[in-house]
């Protein structure tokens, strides 16, 4: 029997960058889809617990079958492993995400926070992303290495509780250089909230923001990924800052005494 | 002129943990809060970019406003501190939540989501979160602790990018034995989704979920808060494994090479 790969995105079932790695992981494997009703972009690591989901079938075969849910990236890879797989899946991935998710934007990701709960559930779990929002972006100059990077992980797993968040260049003149394995570089999203007047005469707001990377070191991905290589981040689903552990100690554990 | 506290959280306007913070910060400072709409439980990180937002005020004075926004948390800040705040605020808080945001549950929390994007935007964020999910929960064991830890932020600030995940065991015949700074245990949530019947013959899934603790070592906010400590995460926007970059750098940077 094949491997079974589980795929889910944040961008829904009819994007170009699903339909890309659905076809490399059918190559190796059987393959389950489950994606948002919805565009999730930026639904991060939510969930739905206030209504229940539905899911719609699209198509159901003996190696691919698809699925539709009314819920989050992370609804889907809940429900997809425990009620829309025929057997346990040995990989999950997610995208091939039409935007970056290099650097914070893993933490505000769908595609990431998909990828980042299959990880805490037990499975090697790889997210890739393209940095192009292009909805007829181009995937042609990354196909070796998306297929280079599910063979590995198919055959040697991954660590407990790690997975992997891939970002590509856009498809340019050259080549890609080859593969970089970086930490998050430091970044913030400025100027958020844009106020305009509805014809009423009353305020409303519409999200915006400028990308601001606070950290150009050569060991991030916002550097490898502007130097022409696709960066691989080692993500676990903590946010523990280990290195200010002790010095809180001496400054938060006197209270109360 | 007083210093500004920033104030928001997941359940909402009308929760008890809101009030008690508010009333602590009012000691010391002159108070904005902005809350959601909607209760806002499990929203994580997420964004609202596909439809403008709407603000409404509740109450507007000289040393307490209060709004609500039909965004989630992490919308409360952005733009709470970019277009509903008279100076820049000097401290941004979060809670007191109705419910645990220790170990794991860090990555879907609403409450964390708002702190953690203020500490990208510059601000010292502490989040607070009481290990009840009464509406009705006591919070008088804990008072004296969480006015020390606003007093001791606001007064020394945190280092850039880190926030306080501060998670305090609920009221019980013992009072509190004092403060641990931990890192998240190990954890996850499984048995995720269960399917029912509706009346037309249909399925739907409600989410649920049992919290499974892989993790009990001494250093923990786990092991802290079941032992009676107030527990205190150094907390940072970086999911980055930083010991697994090296290991992975064999691995995966000869593919295409």
């Amino acid at each position: 029997m094949k491997p079974l790969i589980f795929i889910t995105n944040d961008d829904g079932h009819s994007s170009r960058g699903l339909a890309c790695l659905t076809e490399l992981a059918l190559e190796v494997a059987d393959v389950v889809v489950v994606t948002p009703e919805l565009n999730s972009s930026g639904k991060s690591h939510s969930l739905t617990s206030n209504v229940p989901l539905r899911v719609r079938a699209i198509s159901e075969g003996d190696h691919l079958s698809q699925y539709a849910c009314t819920g989050t990236p992370v609804d889907c890879v809940k429900l997809g492993e425990e009620h829309l797989c025929p057997r346990k899946p040995d990989l999950i991935l997610s995208g091939i995400n039409h935007g970056s998710n290099a650097s914070i934007n893993v933490i505000y990701s769908g595609t990431m926070g998909a990828v980042i709960e299959a990880s805490t559930l037990g499975y090697p779990a790889v997210g890739f992303s393209l940095l192009s929002h292009s909805a007829k972006a181009d995937f042609s100059h990354c196909l070796d290495y998306v297929r280079a990077i599910i063979k590995d992980v198919l055959e040697n797993g991954l660590p407990s509780r790690i997975s992997l968040n891939v970002n590509i260049p856009k498809a340019e003149s050259e080549p890609l250089k080859g593969i970089r394995v970086c930490r998050e570089a430091g970044a913030y999203w400025s100027d958020s909230f844009e106020k305009r007047i509805d014809p009423s005469g009353q305020p409303y707001y519409w999200l915006t923001g400028k990308f601001v990377c606070l950290d150009n070191a050569e060991d991030t991905d916002e550097y490898a990924l502007h130097n022409g290589y696709i960066s691989i981040v080692p993500t676990h689903p903590d946010y523990t800052a280990p290195s200010y552990i002790e010095p809180m100690r001496g400054r938060f554990e006197k209270i109360g005494k």
